[in-house]
């Protein structure tokens, strides 16, 4: 059994963005050699978020909307996390709506996806280096 | 280490539907003949989720309820993702909340379930051919 | 490829907690031996749910408060789930917001955290025996 490691890092200017990673994700595949197993890509912080859907700027529109009716950022003190001297407990309830982790399939050296998946890191507190773990074993 | 890959196809005769896939599952893992390992099962179209719950009518009458009214189909306008021509922008939310994919250990050639648990492919944009992937690796 | 299973038992001593499961994973992935591989823990109950995210109690205090909010408990009579006789319908719905597994990366015999990455089980209905799985295949 092969196994590869590959971190991914992002410095978002703003709080909140969706990325489109897809394309260094398949470069940490490459470079692994494996041809069949399984690639966990996972956000190492717990204010973000990796998700596989729709590369449509529409849609992450809607998903901004969305996620602000279900977890509001503001008022900052309705959250007790807040009383820390955080102010991104919004976050964290974002990024459990919309997941730490995705796991794909490797076959023929390929990520193993339907006709539009795209993997996306969702920054939801951003304004700082932030990280990706890509995670791949397999033969 | 072996790896097996299958796909399964569904056509939902209605708009949103919740399947179970347990049989198809263990049958792709009886096929693949491994004994220890993991085994993944995925939607592979963005608007479906897998996941694990129980199978109980009522449950399912419940999930119909509370995500539309956690994320409604209707209006229509309300998304930008259907200003693309597409009405399905709350399927891609709805399967935000139910996730897309399970991840479920194989032990002694069987999965390896909890009491109550069964596999679920859940249809939130139906009346098409869609699938599921299920790629199990392992020995 | 080895392979190694351990089930974690708990009994919470009323509906809901969050418990810091880390411990009990990482000593489990020591007596795997393995040192590079996936480290899969899953919930193998449907009212329950494991999840990465903060040690912090606020934000478990803002988890409870906000679950309530998108999945409240009361009235049982509100879910057709409950005529079955069961009062947990809201656990199902609020498992499937926290997920019922993840999947971490092992590299060099560790679980290959970011700085704040904590592992929790959740219990949305509890006051009984319940189990998590811990299942890790590498090498």
């Amino acid at each position: 059994m092969k196994s590869h490691r590959k971190e991914l890092w992002f410095e978002v200017p703003q709080r909140r963005a969706y990325l489109n990673i897809t394309p260094q994700v398949e470069a940490a595949l490459r470079e692994s050699g494996i041809k069949e197993g399984l690639c966990l890509v996972n956000a190492m912080h717990i204010s973000a978020s990796v998700f596989i859907n729709d590369d449509e700027r529409g849609l992450h529109g809607d998903f901004e909307k969305w996620l602000e009716r279900l977890a509001p950022e503001k008022p900052h003190s309705q959250y007790r996390h807040n009383e820390t001297g955080e102010d991104n407990a919004d976050a964290h309830l974002k990024r459990s709506i919309m997941g730490r982790e995705t796991v794909v399939a490797v076959t023929a050296g390929r990520l193993d996806f339907g006709p539009w998946e795209q993997i996306f890191y969702a920054e939801f507190d951003g304004l700082r280096k932030k990280r990706v773990l890509v995670k791949i074993i397999g033969d």
